[in-house]
């Protein structure tokens, strides 16, 4: 019997076939899985390709499989919209496997890439930033993932957003100088000479000011996610005193997030991951302060993706009984072959 | 000789028929006059209505008018664009006006809706927020008006922005509780109960917090700002303290940006307006005394729209001194056609 564990992220999609025993024999890598932001279409062939790529390393044919977890953000609730069930259905299908396939919140495959204990929590900050509570292999609370406009308090669109308005504060005088100003000036590439409109007779805003509003705002609200890198690089080589308060708040907001899940009762493990957590360890070490200093003793973990808990969950939704020799038995084998 | 002042703002737009002396002799008002957010063609006939009106009710034809100036936000740079400035022209030509046009930036016409001086400053705060320093009748410097993303700093946009936030933290249990969620749920309208998503297994965020979700993320960013007067109610009805300080910081916000623009040896006037400034007498006592507290003795006034100011700059720019006296009559006399 083997099972299947896909993590369908928005950058990338994992596959990887296993053993009941938690030995992995098999992995695949493709592009976006995500329905929402890709579209089911594109996220249905990403699947597809990483699970035969899977199949055809594990040398197993779909058939072989009996059980299929997919984590993704959203869980089960993305796989209501018939389209993209009908979508996921149907990549599986053609890679030949016909086990019935479940639908994960992706925050839950994050915590079991990092935990086999069975409760616990979990804190993600990408280009959004959540945190739930796992009780008994089930997510029973979360914190955040509202979305840029709404949340995503000390995400990575949270610290690219208060970089370009610390610049701009700078550039038209309402704030202090900060060295995130040359940093993002050369991060925003200048159009051609010739497509720069000319000096109007009363435009009296700086132009690299005219420059970042008109580059700014010609991408979506999310890709301000990209500048966050430059905030930890100015504290890390100038000691920017901006920046510094702007990842202060950053990792403020975010043990908010993670504090609104904990229980008194519940001592984690703690697992964090998402690209601004597991890149910036300023900002994880921000966290785990904050929990020292409220008195709480977790294990803290930092894990790169949730393919690990994709695989796990598959193992779980079967019945295994996924204990920490299980769990270690799946993450060596699957490090041996990524 | 006569003159046309237009002040084509977002919502609606304004134009008033005068003569050399500052009396006003017609008055017409229609639809959004702004080329940018309605598109050049509606803009055109919103012109087009309100100049017809306001020759028809000063009894006049459009070969009466000698000089013609049209406030807008962006003032010339908008009117670059070959296809707004075609449609801008044709819309006066239509009306029977040849003369020549001059468009103005609407945060000059808003500071000469308040000030006969030639030189001091205005502070808008409506969806947006901006100052400016005007001296000797021109605009020499800019501070915010930066847009959503990047800027507005303490704007209608901003207020509604904090207070949509304050709401998520208080349902997710990440914020303190206030008053703004009761006023909030009530002002974002429920669909029919059956169009709500049921609660899907492994749901675990509250019904209010999933339905704001998808009802704010469905309209653009810049509705919110139809949320900042839950703020300002918050606090007259019950003293919420969180929407103080919301309001609090957002004083301080339109008083920073105002303050970027201010020479040690230009006291004033300043001219207040924008939505949230002229309705929210709160948030204008704030910027008084932060002006006061720096030891600034300047003299405030609050103008409703920038109709005064476009009739000054239309006799401004025939070589007409606009004194106190000229000032005046313009002001009463228009008061008297509205």
């Amino acid at each position: 019997m083997s099972h299947l564990g896909i993590d369908a992220g928005g950058t990338s999609t994992r596959a990887v076939v296993l053993d009941s025993g938690g030995r992995c024999l098999g992995h695949g890598r493709s592009g976006s899985g995500n329905p929402i932001s890709a579209g089911p279409a594109v996220a249905a062939t990403s699947m597809r390709d990483a699970v035969e790529q899977a199949l055809a390393s594990a040398g197993l044919p779909g058939s072989a499989v009996s059980s299929t977890s997919v984590a993704m953000a959203g869980g089960s609730r993305v796989a209501e919209d018939d389209e993209v069930a009908a979508a996921l259905r149907g990549a599986l299908v053609t890679a030949g496997v016909s086990a019935a396939l479940t639908v994960e919140p992706d925050l839950l495959a994050l915590y079991f890439s990092g935990a086999h204990e069975p409760s616990g929590y979990a804190l993600v900050a990408g280009t959004g930033a959540a945190a739930v509570r796992v009780v008994e292999g089930e997510v029973v609370a979360t914190s955040d993932g509202l979305g840029w406009l709404l949340g995503d308090d000390g995400s990575g669109f949270w610290i690219g957003r208060e970089v370009v308005r610390a610049v701009s504060g700078d550039l038209d005088g309402r704030a202090p100088g900060t060295a995130l100003t040359s940093l993002l000036l050369e991060a925003v590439p200048r159009a051609a000479p010739s497509t720069v409109a000319a000096l109007a007779p009363g435009d009296v805003q700086p132009p690299e000011l005219r420059h970042l509003v008109r580059e700014l705002y010609a991408a979506p609200p999310v890709h301000l996610a990209r500048f966050a890198p430059l905030a930890f690089a100015a504290v890390a080589t100038v000691d920017d005193a901006v920046a510094a308060d702007i990842i202060a708040r950053a990792g403020h907001a975010l043990s908010n997030t993670l504090a609104a899940t904990l229980l008194p009762d519940l001592d984690g493990p703690v697992v964090l991951g998402g690209s601004v957590l597991v890149h910036q360890g300023a900002l994880a070490d921000r966290v785990r302060a904050s929990l020292e200093s409220a008195g709480r003793s977790m294990s803290i973990r930092v894990v790169t993706d949730g393919l690990v808990g994709a695989a796990v969950l598959a193992l779980r939704r079967s019945g295994v009984a996924v204990d920490a020799a299980t769990f270690a038995t799946v993450t060596d084998s699957l490090a041996r072959l990524r």
